[in-house]
């Protein structure tokens, strides 16, 4: 059966069946490792109670709509709020050019499957987020990176893949990065729209993590300055509860149309239960006053390990200082090797995920990490990041 | 921006954006329509309290897990007792065969995804569920039509078929078929199971409306005859509320492990709180207890529209008499063309599905239609099929 199964897989599949990362990921779930590598909310965070007492309300309220199938670009009550909500972030959107997900996970799909043909240019970050890595892959892209600095993708080497390829998109995560926490500026923000103004393409603008800010000032989406271009993705995730899968982009309507194509033929829509239980959430004040508990929990925990780095990491090692998010992004000398100290960390039960598995193309990265600060206790991050030192300090 | 959006799209979504029904359903939303057109559960069936009751529940006893991010496959739990459920329909699997998705058609766009590039064959029972066509043709397949009789596909030609072509699957709803009502016999079963046991090639099971039986004798899925090559999926749509989006799917250890890959890139995993509440539903004996409430509420409408059919249909037109399941399929004399009626029909302010829509090849089923009796009240499908008698009868 396997040599048979084997004979009919398509091609797409083939693409993304092995990913090498998995192999990395099994062993953290051994319950006496101490793992860097999640990217998971803090469970703490979750508002169990509200979500408990607002299913309720949603049975009470909307019980008729909530267990009935529903419309495929998702609940309208929801959609209206977040157009409400983006105002916040600078983003003018009408309700009808919001759409819901089951996780912004599941726009990278469906925005890879309306345009990309095999061989088709996306444009990354290098490094980027795995898990767009991943969605991409089985339509069987050419991937293109960008090359970043301190601020992320760099104007002048996006232009310069603009005018040399055809790139039918570009895909970013402008604030508190994953996986390096890094923020574009205000600055680069307006040079990054002006190029992909300039060069008729598509950006796709991913921001999970936008709300989870710590110190510093709000920067507005690219979407606001590029708003006809832009696809929008952001997500309840972190804001809410990851188990229950909401998602939402913001897009034109041509585009709307065409991802209301792909998710009626996928799953027709989200679950309408869930939507209302997160448009009951922001509804009645309850997502503003659960955010600062969140935030306040966060901010601790980077604290501790910005602090634990401070104090015990190697001084030729350098990281990052986001002032959000959830990850850190570490880089060694040139003859660290980071995979190479990850199975001797493992072996002393601390787990973290070796950079390069966020880039796209071979042999980069190999000396950087990205460790993770949301999911652990503060006395745990401490812990954690003494071994790791001491680890890496034998190991180099 | 049109243009452009144009110039960019990918071969797939070309193949899925316009479908030419969804011109046809629009209209029914219209207030004023007797709809016989959907495909909808009764709200009046959704236990609201039971999943208000449950909520609550599951926040107490696993918020841990079911607000968090969890298991691509599924919650363990839910798959464990559905794998004790499946039991009572005859299937063997092991709860490590059974894969949570976000409602069956999410498992007909994976299995799509996972075996099918552009030109494959895949084999599908004419006529078939429109949702099935919808989800397979962004993959660019080629529809290879089996020819059915009052039993569904014919195992003779499907023989043949199978005899000619490479097919890498075939789609088959064996229990109350949408859109026609038809139940496979055991002998129809068996002789399915053994023309595709001998031919190298996978059937896909679609069972939605099993447990919607309103009398008659049980038939075993033919998943119970070749499990090895068999994927057979089902639903929480029709027994507990579709606004949930949980369907499941039974498959070999191979297809799992991809149809987790593909999972894995879409959304990452189902909605876990809501899986947990199915979980519930059925741990806490709910289900049970329900579901003859849901039968009772279907059995009446059905044998009432069946009723209404016999007193006020021309003599000329006959149609199922389906044992369960959400659909009657009325076939009329040659001339009558049930495309044309529908705009009549409209109106008068009656709506149904033109059977056209369920053949993959053009220029069949003109003069067939699909009527659906779960989601009005019997006094409304007496003065629907009152309407419609009259309205053919005028027409024709």
């Amino acid at each position: 059966m396997i040599n048979f199964i084997n004979s009919i897989k398509s091609k797409g599949i083939k693409k993304i069946e092995k990913s090498a990362i998995s192999e990395i990921i099994r062993v953290i779930n051994r319950p006496e490792i101490i793992s860097l590598a999640g990217g998971l909310p803090a469970p703490e965070t979750f508002p169990k109670e509200i979500i408990s007492s607002l299913s309720q309300k949603v049975i009470e309220k909307h019980w008729n709509t909530a267990l009935q199938y529903g419309s495929t670009e998702g609940v309208i009550l929801l959609r209206k709020i977040i157009s409400d909500f983006l105002k916040e972030k600078g983003i003018k959107a009408k309700w009808e050019n919001i759409g819901i997900v089951s996780g912004s996970q599941q726009a990278l799909d469906f925005l890879t499957r309306i345009f990309i043909n095999p061989k088709d240019n996306i444009a990354v970050e290098a490094p980027t987020y795995i898990g767009a890595i991943d969605a991409f892959s089985f339509y069987q892209p050419n991937f293109v990176e960008i090359q970043t600095d301190e601020e992320g993708a760099i104007p002048e080497k996006l232009e310069k893949i603009l005018k040399n390829k055809k790139i039918k998109f570009i895909y970013l995560v402008p604030t508190f990065q994953n996986p390096t926490g890094k923020t574009m500026s205000e600055k680069r923000r307006i040079e990054i729209a002006s190029v992909i103004k300039k060069y008729n393409t598509i950006l796709i603008e991913d921001d999970p993590y936008g709300y989870l800010r710590y110190k510093g000032k709000h920067q507005k989406p690219i979407q606001t300055l590029i708003p006809e271009q832009t696809i929008y993705l952001s997500t309840f995730s972190k804001i809410l509860a990851p188990g229950l899968r909401l998602g939402f982009y913001v897009a034109n309507d041509e585009i709307l149309k065409l991802m209301k194509s792909a998710k009626q033929t996928s799953d027709l829509h989200t679950s309408n239960f869930d939507q209302f239980i997160a448009y009951e959430y922001i509804k009645t004040g309850s997502f503003k006053k659960h955010l600062p508990k969140i935030i306040n929990i966060y901010k601790k925990r980077q604290k501790t390990m910005l602090d634990a780095l401070e104090k015990y990491f190697p001084k030729n090692f350098s990281w990052t200082k986001p002032e959000g998010g959830m990850f850190i992004w570490i880089e060694g000398p040139k003859n660290f090797n980071s995979l190479k100290t990850y199975w001797k960390a493992i072996e002393n039960n601390v787990a973290y995920v070796p950079g390069q598995y966020f880039f796209v193309k071979p042999n980069q990265g190999k000396n950087t990490m990205r460790l993770n600060f949301t999911n652990i206790t503060e006395e745990k991050i401490i812990l954690a990041i003494k071994k790791l030192s001491e680890i890496i300090k034998k190991n180099i």
